[in-house]
């Protein structure tokens, strides 16, 4: 069966960066696909994807800092049914985005050396975050 | 045939985000297609795509004003041949991209409860805007 | 053989734009692939993939000013071990993403007439850039 698809769950307690690039990778490695594509999407409107450093944590402390300055909580916005982080999470959302495409080779998702796969949670209480994966391959 | 092409068009009125998800649920749901994946590109520098929040319109104005304010319309600009509003629109169009991979389960994308596919007009003249889309599946 | 897969290499001499998409197709062109889907993925954390207008390279000048006031070089960085514009790079990279799924019909890309597909380097010393590339089709 040349097409697989899985869903990814992810507990989140507030905003935060989780890599999920062994998760993704070991499911990989279970369809026993060599040579494909990886897509993942985030199935929420206030959580996204990205990838990035995955060496340093200084630079996801970072990444979230400057995602407060791009879009701050505040009285701007006419959107505000869940609380101030509810919009600045929809905006941040679309920044980051979150949908990924991942070319695979010998079985392994084509990352550069520093890359990873990060879940991005934007709001403030606690969630389970959906991720959405496809394979195709051979 | 497992690989599917095809080409929405968007009329399109000034900025404004406007919802395509039952379109490219139809086209998929018209070719048989199960399991598999969905792509969709918006062919344009001056239109984008995003998938957001798709209940409350407010999200959408406060997206299109908070573009405005990352992307605003000034003298800052080198290229301006087309008007204030030109380079503008190709800063939010490389902000929010114009390309998103989707996974295919039962038939149907596999958004969350809440997510919509939105074309984002960012000029201010009327358009027809095309989106292509791919779907690879069986 | 359905799955193709291709690294492109880019030399690079600091923050610029450089187009590469007459070299993914090329190699499409190569591969006899008529309708399918090309994936391309910058493997960097500090260098990104953008699709703009390929006409004005006054266009491509504004972006990197407009990245610039986005993601500004500053003190306000926990993360600075390579130097002032290592965290911006990874910032303007998260903005831009990394990866780009585009729909191939009669053997081409399915880009709209302005649309080019560019590797934006975010450092300012000299790098050599990949940028996996994935085709999948018939």
């Amino acid at each position: 069966m040349p097409h697989h698809t899985h869903t990814l769950t992810i507990p989140t307690s507030g905003p935060g960066m989780h890599e999920i690039t062994r998760d993704i990778a070991a499911w990989i490695a279970g369809t026993g696909i060599r040579t494909g594509l990886l897509t993942a999407l985030c199935r929420h409107t206030s959580a996204s994807l990205v990838i990035t450093e995955n060496a340093s944590p200084a630079v996801r402390r970072d990444m979230l800092r400057w995602l407060d300055r791009l879009a701050p909580q505040g009285v701007q916005y006419e959107h505000d049914d869940e609380g101030p982080d509810d919009m600045p999470a929809h905006l941040k959302t679309a920044l980051t985005g979150v949908s990924l495409a991942i070319p695979i080779e010998d079985g392994a998702m084509m990352l550069g050396t520093w890359q990873g796969v990060f879940l991005v949670e934007h709001r403030a209480q606690a969630y389970r975050r959906e991720v959405a994966l496809h394979l195709a391959g051979e």
